[in-house]
């Protein structure tokens, strides 16, 4: 691919996308006293005495770390921490450009899931949230839950990102065909990080009251067909997963689970949805093939096969499912509320402001356009709200 | 101290003295497909089939981290890994300002040696050099040691900054006093990273053929005076410093150390010598008193004594002793030879370099100022020398 080539001679031309900058400059022997010794030894001080000062002194207020360990790098595999980092990179540029957030990549010499878990906790002073990235399921569900407790959001962005604006996109590709969001059948192709992460947004897993968010049935396939309780060969985050969905237990392959379903997501791989296999689908079948850079399905098959809207994670087509619509919004919103975890009423909120971007969705734009920089503020703005919702409910519950 | 004041408020409208930002703008969905997916892949698998073009493809060619514990910072002492953060920055400030090199603050939450050297082990990967900082002694000569296999440079600025600086200083001070600076008694008053660092570098350890780089005497003492073989209150660093210094084994206190001695090197605390102290000496004594924001004697006091030359840790004094002429350029050097250490040869060269941007030495200027920007140019210059002069001495070696 042309891309290849291209990307290649920029990377090396530039010898990294990202660089560290001074807010202000040093000019004189004053500006070095204020800005480093001896007066710097103030803000040490204060925040010495008062720890929450660190906020107001510091960078860590707007700083995060994109940490992977190289272990599942975009659809490539396990190529280690040193091949992360241009991707790490240009996910650093996004969180720029997009959420005015500082963020720098930490790609680790480890996969083992305590050393990442103790590392993390080791250098996370500095940073006001983590996102972990690229990181293989299952490991990447233990991962994130552990450190739940870190004090400042964790969040996996392979999970909850894409599962974020898949339900933006099927709010809004569920009004374009006139269909009911919570009346919908949805079959999930995929139980990695992404999978998962959306079976459990749809069914608004961890939502109080979901009655309101959920679509009415989720059923999850992996390589070996839909995921069932009779199934022996199913690890720990599958098992959950049929605590929610498959709720008649249905067994048999994707093309059984696609009987009379009205969407499917594809987070999968090439080649994995064929057009009769859309044919067993309900009128009005919205696919989103989010497969990159070859979707599960080329979209003109799609349709042929009588689906209504396609989305798929290319940005040359339409309803681009990319997750950069999310994480420099969500992180901005939890920063500028200093979130101490991303809750699923925020991820939630998050979904909904994406949806919300687009006035009057069309089977050709259900998803706000990735280059769009009014969709992070919107995203910020509603994650902050729902936050401080969420920070009102607990004093409530206290009292 | 109005310092103080101004830099809390200098510091709380700032919320960070550095950032992060892109090199290039995102401006297109093309835009996004190179420096972002898919193209990005292209340039992880090369890193994968060939991990040195990491130097190539991102960050790390000019990309440190500076790594601290917070547990000697400045002179304020044990504030922990929040506390650090305002340091750390303003040193990222200076790194980009004088080397051009993208500096990260890591400060960890562990002041355990093990836990140290494992967690830097598995951040380094995104990293070219490490910069340890404000880590107490003893454990940070452990922890620089057992680090140095790990493929980039490892530095702890608080031992090495410093003893480069002052040996910078002490060639040119020698000069303006007419003394031979191989003929030099040294007093080091301060046994903590610092002065065994300066004691290190003044006898030449680790030089070869260090005949032409070693003054003749070093006699260190710390709070209990003459460190000495015949203590038994001496920790490993203290005893390894009898194996090149105090030569007759003298004892005492810091008076006795300081009969006839040429120069009086405090990195210890403030008023810890006086001006009756400095009668002792020898005619046309030299007085680094680097204890900052106070130093060991007053400038006038120390004159009075008979000091030839003063210089101190300040600003506002002529002869500022300041390790901001070091590690600016010392990385810059060492990063654009891609060294994989830092050797007492490029610890050399750097001395020599800052000392031969002054042509002609007088008491008021032996030291460049730390505002001159052309320090870390020459230094660099000097470290990468130094560093391809050790390649050869290998390749030499070897053959």
């Amino acid at each position: 691919m042309e891309y290849y080539k291209q990307s290649l001679a920029l990377h090396k031309q530039l010898k990294g996308k990202i660089e560290t900058g001074n807010k202000v400059d040093i000019k004189t022997k004053e500006d070095l006293s204020l800005l480093y010794s001896p007066g710097v030894a103030q803000p040490c001080r204060e925040i010495a005495a008062n720890p929450s000062t660190v906020y107001d002194y510091t960078i860590k207020g707007n700083t995060i770390a994109i940490v992977s360990d190289g272990s599942a790098i975009l659809g490539l595999g396990n190529l280690g921490a040193l091949a992360a980092i241009p991707v790490m990179e240009g996910k650093a540029m996004l969180f720029k450009k997009y959420g005015g957030v500082n963020a720098f990549p930490i790609c680790l010499d480890t996969q083992d899931t305590e050393e990442i878990i103790e590392t993390v906790r080791r250098m996370a002073p500095v940073f006001g949230g983590i996102n972990l990235e690229d990181i293989s399921a299952p490991r990447c569900f233990e991962i994130e839950e552990r450190l739940q407790d870190l004090g400042i959001p964790v969040f996996h962005d392979d999970q909850h990102g894409t599962a974020i604006v898949v339900l933006a996109g099927l709010i809004n590709a569920a009004k374009v065909v006139g269909k009911n969001l919570f009346d919908l059948k949805v079959v999930v192709n995929g139980a990695g990080a992404a999978g998962v992460a959306i079976s459990k947004m749809l069914k608004g897993i961890g939502i109080k009251d979901a009655d309101g968010m959920a679509v009415k049935e989720v059923i999850v396939c992996d390589t070996k067909g839909i995921i069932h309780g009779d199934r022996r060969d199913l690890n720990k985050p599958k098992i959950e997963l049929l605590n929610y969905t498959n709720n008649n237990n249905i067994k048999g392959t994707l093309q059984d689970a696609l009987v009379d379903a009205d969407v499917f997501i594809g987070v999968s791989g090439p080649g994995s949805l064929h057009q009769d296999d859309v044919k067993l689908m309900a009128k009005d079948a919205i696919i989103f093939a989010c497969a990159n850079p070859t979707p599960e399905i080329d979209p003109g098959e799609a349709f042929e096969g009588g689906a209504a809207i396609v989305g798929t994670g290319r940005s040359d087509l339409p309803n681009q499912v990319n997750n950069v619509l999310v994480f420099p919004g969500l992180f901005r919103g939890a920063l500028l509320s200093r979130a101490t975890t991303i809750t699923p009423g925020m991820k939630l909120a998050a979904a909904h402001a994406i949806a919300d971007c687009i006035e009057e969705p069309t089977r050709d734009r259900i998803i706000p356009c990735t280059l769009d920089m009014t969709v992070a503020d919107k995203v910020a703005e509603a994650v902050a709200k729902a936050w401080k919702e969420h920070l009102q409910e607990e004093i409530a519950v206290a009292i």
